[in-house]
Protein backbone atom coordinates (compact mmCIF):
# COMPACT_ATOMS: atom_id res chain seq x y z
CA UNK A 1 0.00 0.00 0.00
CA UNK A 2 1.31 3.16 -0.22
CA UNK A 3 1.38 6.09 2.14
CA UNK A 4 -1.82 7.68 1.08
CA UNK A 5 -3.71 4.11 0.63
CA UNK A 6 -2.64 3.42 4.33
CA UNK A 7 -3.76 6.79 5.68
CA UNK A 8 -6.96 6.17 4.18
CA UNK A 9 -7.67 2.89 5.66
CA UNK A 10 -6.50 3.95 9.23
CA UNK A 11 -9.17 7.07 8.86
CA UNK A 12 -12.11 4.51 7.65
CA UNK A 13 -11.12 2.06 10.61
CA UNK A 14 -11.51 5.05 12.62
CA UNK A 15 -14.53 6.22 11.59
CA UNK A 16 -16.19 2.70 11.98
CA UNK A 17 -14.64 2.66 15.67
CA UNK A 18 -15.76 5.95 16.39
CA UNK A 19 -19.82 5.12 14.78
CA UNK A 20 -19.86 2.27 16.99
CA UNK A 21 -18.73 4.75 19.69
CA UNK A 22 -21.45 7.20 19.44
CA UNK A 23 -24.17 4.49 19.19
CA UNK A 24 -22.99 3.47 22.74
CA UNK A 25 -22.95 7.10 24.09
CA UNK A 26 -26.34 7.80 22.40
CA UNK A 27 -27.74 4.78 24.16
CA UNK A 28 -26.49 6.14 27.52
CA UNK A 29 -27.82 9.57 26.66
CA UNK A 30 -24.20 10.98 27.42
CA UNK A 31 -23.05 13.89 25.93
CA UNK A 32 -19.60 13.69 24.93
CA UNK A 33 -17.51 16.58 23.82
CA UNK A 34 -14.01 16.43 22.41
CA UNK A 35 -11.46 19.04 23.63
CA UNK A 36 -8.87 20.20 20.85
CA UNK A 37 -6.47 22.70 21.28
CA UNK A 38 -2.58 23.68 20.89
CA UNK A 39 -0.80 23.02 24.25
CA UNK A 40 -1.12 25.23 27.09
CA UNK A 41 -4.78 27.05 25.44
CA UNK A 42 -6.27 26.45 28.45
CA UNK A 43 -8.24 22.52 28.52
CA UNK A 44 -7.40 21.05 32.02
CA UNK A 45 -8.13 24.44 33.72
CA UNK A 46 -11.52 24.72 31.93
CA UNK A 47 -12.58 21.23 33.02
CA UNK A 48 -11.61 21.80 36.53
CA UNK A 49 -13.54 25.05 36.65
CA UNK A 50 -16.46 23.21 34.85
CA UNK A 51 -16.17 20.89 37.95
CA UNK A 52 -16.16 23.11 40.74
CA UNK A 53 -19.38 24.37 39.38
CA UNK A 54 -21.22 21.95 38.15
CA UNK A 55 -20.36 18.36 39.44
CA UNK A 56 -23.23 18.52 42.13
CA UNK A 57 -25.72 19.22 39.29
CA UNK A 58 -24.39 16.84 36.58
CA UNK A 59 -22.30 13.10 36.94
CA UNK A 60 -19.47 13.87 34.54
CA UNK A 61 -15.95 12.06 33.43
CA UNK A 62 -13.04 12.90 31.76
CA UNK A 63 -10.46 11.19 29.55
CA UNK A 64 -7.27 13.00 29.22
CA UNK A 65 -4.93 12.19 26.09
CA UNK A 66 -1.06 13.28 26.77
CA UNK A 67 2.10 12.01 25.20
CA UNK A 68 3.49 11.77 28.60
CA UNK A 69 2.70 11.81 31.98
CA UNK A 70 -0.41 11.48 34.37
CA UNK A 71 -0.60 15.31 35.35
CA UNK A 72 -3.80 16.62 33.97
CA UNK A 73 -5.94 13.36 34.74
CA UNK A 74 -4.67 14.39 38.97
CA UNK A 75 -5.05 17.80 38.50
CA UNK A 76 -8.93 16.97 37.05
CA UNK A 77 -9.21 14.20 39.99
CA UNK A 78 -8.26 17.35 42.49
CA UNK A 79 -10.73 19.27 41.26
CA UNK A 80 -13.42 17.00 41.70
CA UNK A 81 -13.65 15.34 38.12
CA UNK A 82 -13.43 11.73 37.53
CA UNK A 83 -10.61 11.20 35.11
CA UNK A 84 -8.84 8.62 33.33
CA UNK A 85 -4.98 9.58 31.77
CA UNK A 86 -4.66 8.33 28.32
CA UNK A 87 -0.96 8.01 27.94
CA UNK A 88 -0.67 7.88 24.05
CA UNK A 89 2.91 7.17 24.11
CA UNK A 90 3.97 9.27 21.46
CA UNK A 91 0.89 9.10 19.00
CA UNK A 92 0.26 13.05 18.32
CA UNK A 93 -4.00 12.28 18.41
CA UNK A 94 -6.56 10.38 20.21
CA UNK A 95 -8.25 7.95 18.19
CA UNK A 96 -11.64 5.82 18.65
CA UNK A 97 -9.47 2.96 20.22
CA UNK A 98 -7.67 4.60 22.71
CA UNK A 99 -11.11 6.17 23.45
CA UNK A 100 -12.31 2.20 23.53
CA UNK A 101 -10.12 1.09 25.80
CA UNK A 102 -10.05 4.08 28.25
CA UNK A 103 -13.62 3.31 28.57
CA UNK A 104 -12.54 -0.02 29.47
CA UNK A 105 -9.96 1.09 32.08
CA UNK A 106 -11.43 4.14 33.17
CA UNK A 107 -12.52 3.50 37.51
CA UNK A 108 -16.04 5.06 36.56
CA UNK A 109 -18.97 4.45 34.30
CA UNK A 110 -19.95 6.21 31.49
CA UNK A 111 -21.44 9.24 32.57
CA UNK A 112 -24.06 11.91 30.95
CA UNK A 113 -21.66 14.27 30.09
CA UNK A 114 -17.98 13.33 29.16
CA UNK A 115 -14.94 15.28 28.34
CA UNK A 116 -12.09 13.91 26.33
CA UNK A 117 -9.00 15.71 26.11
CA UNK A 118 -7.10 15.81 23.18
CA UNK A 119 -3.19 15.79 23.17
CA UNK A 120 -2.21 19.24 22.96
CA UNK A 121 -2.33 19.83 19.27
CA UNK A 122 -3.68 22.36 16.64
CA UNK A 123 -3.81 19.89 13.84
CA UNK A 124 -3.57 16.00 14.22
CA UNK A 125 -6.46 15.41 16.30
CA UNK A 126 -8.83 17.29 13.87
CA UNK A 127 -9.11 14.15 11.12
CA UNK A 128 -9.80 11.52 14.25
CA UNK A 129 -13.55 11.55 15.10
CA UNK A 130 -14.15 10.06 18.75
CA UNK A 131 -17.98 9.57 18.44
CA UNK A 132 -18.27 12.88 20.29
CA UNK A 133 -21.28 14.89 19.66
CA UNK A 134 -19.07 17.82 18.56
CA UNK A 135 -15.24 19.32 18.77
CA UNK A 136 -14.62 22.29 20.85
CA UNK A 137 -11.64 24.14 19.64
CA UNK A 138 -9.87 26.32 22.09
CA UNK A 139 -7.56 29.29 21.32
CA UNK A 140 -6.38 31.49 23.65
CA UNK A 141 -5.51 35.33 22.91
CA UNK A 142 -1.96 34.93 23.55
CA UNK A 143 -1.51 32.83 20.39
CA UNK A 144 -2.36 35.27 17.94
CA UNK A 145 -5.63 36.00 16.26
CA UNK A 146 -4.14 34.93 12.69
CA UNK A 147 -4.56 30.79 14.33
CA UNK A 148 -8.07 30.29 12.75
CA UNK A 149 -6.86 30.84 8.84
CA UNK A 150 -3.76 29.01 9.95
CA UNK A 151 -5.15 26.28 10.85
CA UNK A 152 -8.73 26.13 9.43
CA UNK A 153 -9.74 22.20 9.78
CA UNK A 154 -10.11 22.05 13.64
CA UNK A 155 -12.22 25.94 13.58
CA UNK A 156 -14.45 24.63 10.32
CA UNK A 157 -15.04 21.39 12.00
CA UNK A 158 -15.62 22.32 15.49
CA UNK A 159 -19.04 23.14 16.53
CA UNK A 160 -18.21 25.47 19.39
CA UNK A 161 -14.78 27.88 19.77
CA UNK A 162 -13.51 28.97 22.70
CA UNK A 163 -11.69 32.37 22.83
CA UNK A 164 -9.56 31.39 26.19
CA UNK A 165 -7.52 33.65 29.17
CA UNK A 166 -9.61 36.94 27.59
CA UNK A 167 -8.02 38.42 30.93
CA UNK A 168 -4.58 38.95 28.82
CA UNK A 169 -6.11 40.58 26.12
CA UNK A 170 -5.20 43.73 27.42
CA UNK A 171 -1.41 42.70 27.40
CA UNK A 172 -1.17 41.24 23.91
CA UNK A 173 -2.27 42.40 20.55
CA UNK A 174 -5.75 40.11 19.56
CA UNK A 175 -8.52 41.35 18.12
CA UNK A 176 -10.98 39.82 19.37
CA UNK A 177 -14.00 40.91 16.96
CA UNK A 178 -12.12 40.01 13.86
CA UNK A 179 -11.38 36.38 15.22
CA UNK A 180 -14.83 36.11 16.02
CA UNK A 181 -15.45 37.01 12.32
CA UNK A 182 -12.78 35.06 10.97
CA UNK A 183 -13.95 31.36 12.81
CA UNK A 184 -17.44 32.14 11.35
CA UNK A 185 -16.29 32.49 7.92
CA UNK A 186 -14.74 29.02 8.44
CA UNK A 187 -18.14 27.55 9.78
CA UNK A 188 -21.03 30.25 9.76
CA UNK A 189 -22.74 27.78 12.58
CA UNK A 190 -20.10 27.63 15.28
CA UNK A 191 -20.50 29.62 18.49
CA UNK A 192 -17.87 31.52 19.55
CA UNK A 193 -17.39 32.06 23.33
CA UNK A 194 -14.76 34.67 25.12
CA UNK A 195 -13.64 33.00 28.55
CA UNK A 196 -11.35 33.41 31.15
CA UNK A 197 -11.01 31.02 33.89
CA UNK A 198 -9.16 32.74 35.97
CA UNK A 199 -11.62 35.86 36.38
CA UNK A 200 -14.74 33.59 35.64
CA UNK A 201 -15.59 35.65 32.28
CA UNK A 202 -17.67 33.79 30.35
CA UNK A 203 -18.26 30.27 32.29
CA UNK A 204 -21.99 30.96 32.79
CA UNK A 205 -22.50 30.48 29.00
CA UNK A 206 -20.20 27.87 28.74
CA UNK A 207 -22.08 26.18 31.84
CA UNK A 208 -25.39 27.19 29.89
CA UNK A 209 -24.17 25.58 26.67
CA UNK A 210 -23.27 22.21 28.38
CA UNK A 211 -26.81 22.14 30.41
CA UNK A 212 -28.30 22.09 27.02
CA UNK A 213 -26.47 19.89 25.56
CA UNK A 214 -27.48 17.52 28.00
CA UNK A 215 -30.55 17.96 28.44
CA UNK A 216 -30.71 17.33 24.63
CA UNK A 217 -29.25 14.14 24.85
CA UNK A 218 -31.20 12.96 27.97
CA UNK A 219 -34.41 13.90 25.93
CA UNK A 220 -33.36 12.01 22.87
CA UNK A 221 -32.92 9.12 24.74
CA UNK A 222 -35.87 9.11 26.95
CA UNK A 223 -37.91 9.36 23.17
CA UNK A 224 -35.95 6.50 21.77
CA UNK A 225 -36.94 4.56 24.70
CA UNK A 226 -40.64 5.47 24.97
CA UNK B 1 3.31 -3.47 5.23
CA UNK B 2 1.82 -2.73 8.79
CA UNK B 3 1.35 0.70 9.48
CA UNK B 4 4.43 0.99 11.94
CA UNK B 5 6.72 -0.72 8.82
CA UNK B 6 5.09 2.30 6.60
CA UNK B 7 6.23 4.78 9.33
CA UNK B 8 9.71 3.23 9.95
CA UNK B 9 10.33 3.47 5.84
CA UNK B 10 9.12 7.11 5.76
CA UNK B 11 11.06 8.15 8.64
CA UNK B 12 14.49 6.32 6.92
CA UNK B 13 13.94 7.68 3.85
CA UNK B 14 13.42 11.24 5.54
CA UNK B 15 17.14 11.26 7.36
CA UNK B 16 18.66 10.33 4.36
CA UNK B 17 17.13 12.86 2.28
CA UNK B 18 17.96 15.40 5.34
CA UNK B 19 21.72 14.01 5.50
CA UNK B 20 21.65 14.90 1.65
CA UNK B 21 20.94 18.70 2.76
CA UNK B 22 23.47 18.74 5.55
CA UNK B 23 25.80 17.98 3.41
CA UNK B 24 24.58 20.63 1.20
CA UNK B 25 24.55 23.21 4.08
CA UNK B 26 28.39 22.29 5.36
CA UNK B 27 29.44 22.85 1.91
CA UNK B 28 28.21 26.09 1.74
CA UNK B 29 29.08 27.05 5.58
CA UNK B 30 25.70 27.90 6.64
CA UNK B 31 23.89 27.49 9.47
CA UNK B 32 20.61 26.35 9.46
CA UNK B 33 18.07 26.43 12.59
CA UNK B 34 15.01 24.35 12.61
CA UNK B 35 12.23 26.23 14.80
CA UNK B 36 9.86 24.10 16.76
CA UNK B 37 6.84 25.52 18.98
CA UNK B 38 3.05 24.98 19.82
CA UNK B 39 1.17 27.85 17.15
CA UNK B 40 1.73 30.92 18.74
CA UNK B 41 4.42 30.97 20.79
CA UNK B 42 6.35 33.57 18.84
CA UNK B 43 8.45 31.74 16.24
CA UNK B 44 7.75 34.41 13.52
CA UNK B 45 7.47 37.33 16.08
CA UNK B 46 11.33 36.26 17.11
CA UNK B 47 12.53 35.81 13.36
CA UNK B 48 11.18 39.41 13.07
CA UNK B 49 13.19 41.19 15.63
CA UNK B 50 16.15 39.25 14.66
CA UNK B 51 16.14 40.15 11.48
CA UNK B 52 15.52 43.81 12.45
CA UNK B 53 18.68 43.39 14.67
CA UNK B 54 21.10 41.29 12.33
CA UNK B 55 19.96 41.28 8.76
CA UNK B 56 22.79 44.20 8.18
CA UNK B 57 25.97 41.69 9.51
CA UNK B 58 24.70 38.37 8.42
CA UNK B 59 23.32 37.29 5.54
CA UNK B 60 19.81 35.43 6.21
CA UNK B 61 16.85 33.97 5.01
CA UNK B 62 14.07 31.44 5.96
CA UNK B 63 11.88 29.06 5.21
CA UNK B 64 8.12 29.45 6.79
CA UNK B 65 6.21 26.03 6.79
CA UNK B 66 2.13 26.21 7.69
CA UNK B 67 -0.98 24.41 6.67
CA UNK B 68 -2.60 27.10 5.38
CA UNK B 69 -1.84 31.13 4.64
CA UNK B 70 1.37 32.63 3.13
CA UNK B 71 0.63 35.22 6.40
CA UNK B 72 4.32 34.46 7.78
CA UNK B 73 6.51 34.75 5.23
CA UNK B 74 5.12 37.93 4.26
CA UNK B 75 5.50 39.27 8.26
CA UNK B 76 8.99 38.15 7.80
CA UNK B 77 9.34 40.27 4.26
CA UNK B 78 8.05 43.27 5.81
CA UNK B 79 10.93 42.55 8.89
CA UNK B 80 13.59 42.80 5.93
CA UNK B 81 14.11 38.80 6.09
CA UNK B 82 13.74 36.77 2.69
CA UNK B 83 11.43 34.12 3.51
CA UNK B 84 9.86 31.39 1.27
CA UNK B 85 6.74 30.17 2.77
CA UNK B 86 6.53 26.14 2.56
CA UNK B 87 1.99 25.31 2.11
CA UNK B 88 1.81 22.09 3.49
CA UNK B 89 -1.46 21.85 2.83
CA UNK B 90 -2.77 19.54 6.31
CA UNK B 91 0.75 18.15 6.33
CA UNK B 92 1.34 18.48 10.30
CA UNK B 93 5.30 19.25 9.91
CA UNK B 94 8.11 19.55 7.48
CA UNK B 95 10.21 16.77 6.70
CA UNK B 96 13.20 17.10 4.04
CA UNK B 97 11.73 16.98 1.06
CA UNK B 98 9.39 19.97 1.71
CA UNK B 99 12.67 21.61 2.49
CA UNK B 100 14.55 20.85 -0.58
CA UNK B 101 11.87 21.72 -2.64
CA UNK B 102 11.31 25.05 -0.95
CA UNK B 103 15.61 25.79 -1.45
CA UNK B 104 14.77 25.19 -5.35
CA UNK B 105 11.28 27.63 -5.32
CA UNK B 106 12.89 30.09 -3.13
CA UNK B 107 14.15 33.02 -4.51
CA UNK B 108 17.39 33.65 -3.27
CA UNK B 109 20.51 31.52 -2.80
CA UNK B 110 21.35 29.63 0.70
CA UNK B 111 22.21 32.11 2.55
CA UNK B 112 24.90 32.13 5.59
CA UNK B 113 21.94 31.71 8.73
CA UNK B 114 18.51 29.52 7.03
CA UNK B 115 15.89 29.68 9.81
CA UNK B 116 13.53 27.09 8.98
CA UNK B 117 10.10 27.57 10.66
CA UNK B 118 8.39 24.32 11.09
CA UNK B 119 4.64 24.32 11.57
CA UNK B 120 2.67 25.25 14.93
CA UNK B 121 2.93 21.80 16.82
CA UNK B 122 5.14 20.71 19.62
CA UNK B 123 4.48 16.59 18.59
CA UNK B 124 5.14 16.09 15.26
CA UNK B 125 8.13 18.15 13.97
CA UNK B 126 9.73 16.23 16.74
CA UNK B 127 10.48 13.16 14.34
CA UNK B 128 11.56 14.53 11.33
CA UNK B 129 15.25 15.81 11.04
CA UNK B 130 15.31 18.70 7.62
CA UNK B 131 19.49 18.60 7.66
CA UNK B 132 19.64 21.34 10.39
CA UNK B 133 22.50 22.23 12.71
CA UNK B 134 20.43 21.95 15.59
CA UNK B 135 16.51 22.21 16.80
CA UNK B 136 15.49 25.76 18.95
CA UNK B 137 12.42 24.69 20.58
CA UNK B 138 10.15 27.34 21.95
CA UNK B 139 8.27 27.65 24.79
CA UNK B 140 5.68 30.91 26.29
CA UNK B 141 4.91 31.63 29.53
CA UNK B 142 1.08 31.29 28.57
CA UNK B 143 1.76 28.01 27.70
CA UNK B 144 2.18 26.64 31.71
CA UNK B 145 5.55 25.22 33.28
CA UNK B 146 4.24 21.43 32.60
CA UNK B 147 5.11 21.39 29.28
CA UNK B 148 8.52 20.14 28.95
CA UNK B 149 7.75 16.78 31.00
CA UNK B 150 4.10 16.58 28.77
CA UNK B 151 6.22 16.76 25.03
CA UNK B 152 9.43 15.67 26.19
CA UNK B 153 10.63 14.87 22.37
CA UNK B 154 10.81 18.25 21.56
CA UNK B 155 12.42 19.57 24.51
CA UNK B 156 15.28 16.14 24.62
CA UNK B 157 16.11 16.68 20.80
CA UNK B 158 16.44 20.96 21.37
CA UNK B 159 19.89 21.97 21.43
CA UNK B 160 18.15 25.34 22.41
CA UNK B 161 15.29 26.19 24.33
CA UNK B 162 13.92 29.59 23.98
CA UNK B 163 11.41 30.59 26.97
CA UNK B 164 8.99 33.25 25.28
CA UNK B 165 6.75 36.04 26.58
CA UNK B 166 8.57 36.36 29.52
CA UNK B 167 7.14 39.93 30.04
CA UNK B 168 3.45 37.95 30.78
CA UNK B 169 5.15 35.52 33.19
CA UNK B 170 3.99 37.96 36.25
CA UNK B 171 0.30 37.82 34.63
CA UNK B 172 0.40 33.97 34.77
CA UNK B 173 1.48 31.30 36.72
CA UNK B 174 4.61 30.16 35.57
CA UNK B 175 8.05 29.55 37.04
CA UNK B 176 10.84 30.19 35.61
CA UNK B 177 13.52 28.59 37.46
CA UNK B 178 11.58 25.21 37.35
CA UNK B 179 11.01 24.83 34.02
CA UNK B 180 14.67 25.70 33.05
CA UNK B 181 15.53 22.72 35.48
CA UNK B 182 12.69 20.48 33.63
CA UNK B 183 14.54 21.02 30.68
CA UNK B 184 18.09 20.47 32.13
CA UNK B 185 17.13 17.10 32.86
CA UNK B 186 15.73 16.12 29.43
CA UNK B 187 18.60 17.48 27.89
CA UNK B 188 21.53 17.83 30.21
CA UNK B 189 23.24 19.87 27.53
CA UNK B 190 20.55 22.31 26.48
CA UNK B 191 21.34 26.07 26.09
CA UNK B 192 18.24 27.58 27.60
CA UNK B 193 17.38 31.46 27.33
CA UNK B 194 14.66 33.40 28.55
CA UNK B 195 13.24 36.08 25.97
CA UNK B 196 10.55 38.87 24.94
CA UNK B 197 10.54 40.05 21.88
CA UNK B 198 8.34 42.58 23.07
CA UNK B 199 10.59 44.03 25.78
CA UNK B 200 13.73 43.15 24.31
CA UNK B 201 14.90 40.81 27.02
CA UNK B 202 17.52 38.52 26.05
CA UNK B 203 17.38 39.31 22.75
CA UNK B 204 21.18 40.04 23.01
CA UNK B 205 21.80 36.58 24.12
CA UNK B 206 19.97 34.77 21.55
CA UNK B 207 22.14 37.32 18.56
CA UNK B 208 25.15 36.20 20.42
CA UNK B 209 24.34 32.44 19.92
CA UNK B 210 23.71 32.71 16.35
CA UNK B 211 26.70 34.74 15.93
CA UNK B 212 28.84 32.14 17.86
CA UNK B 213 27.01 29.39 15.24
CA UNK B 214 27.29 31.49 12.23
CA UNK B 215 31.21 31.77 12.78
CA UNK B 216 32.25 28.27 13.30
CA UNK B 217 29.84 27.11 10.59
CA UNK B 218 32.36 30.05 8.50
CA UNK B 219 35.86 28.40 10.45
CA UNK B 220 34.39 24.71 9.62
CA UNK B 221 34.04 25.34 5.72
CA UNK B 222 37.24 27.61 5.56
CA UNK B 223 39.22 24.51 7.44
CA UNK B 224 37.57 22.17 4.71
CA UNK B 225 38.73 24.26 2.12
CA UNK B 226 42.00 24.99 3.31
Amino acid sequence: MTQIEVRKKILAENEARAATLRERFDARGALVLNLISSPGSGKTSLLEATARRMADEVEMGALVGDIATELDAERLRAAGLPAHQIVTAGACHLDARFVEDALAAAPFALPELLFVENVGNLVCPASYVLGEDYKVALLSVTEGADKPFKYPAIFTRAAVTLITKVDLAEHVDFDLAKVREHVLSLNPAARVLELSVRTGQGLDAWCALLREGVAAKRGARAEALA
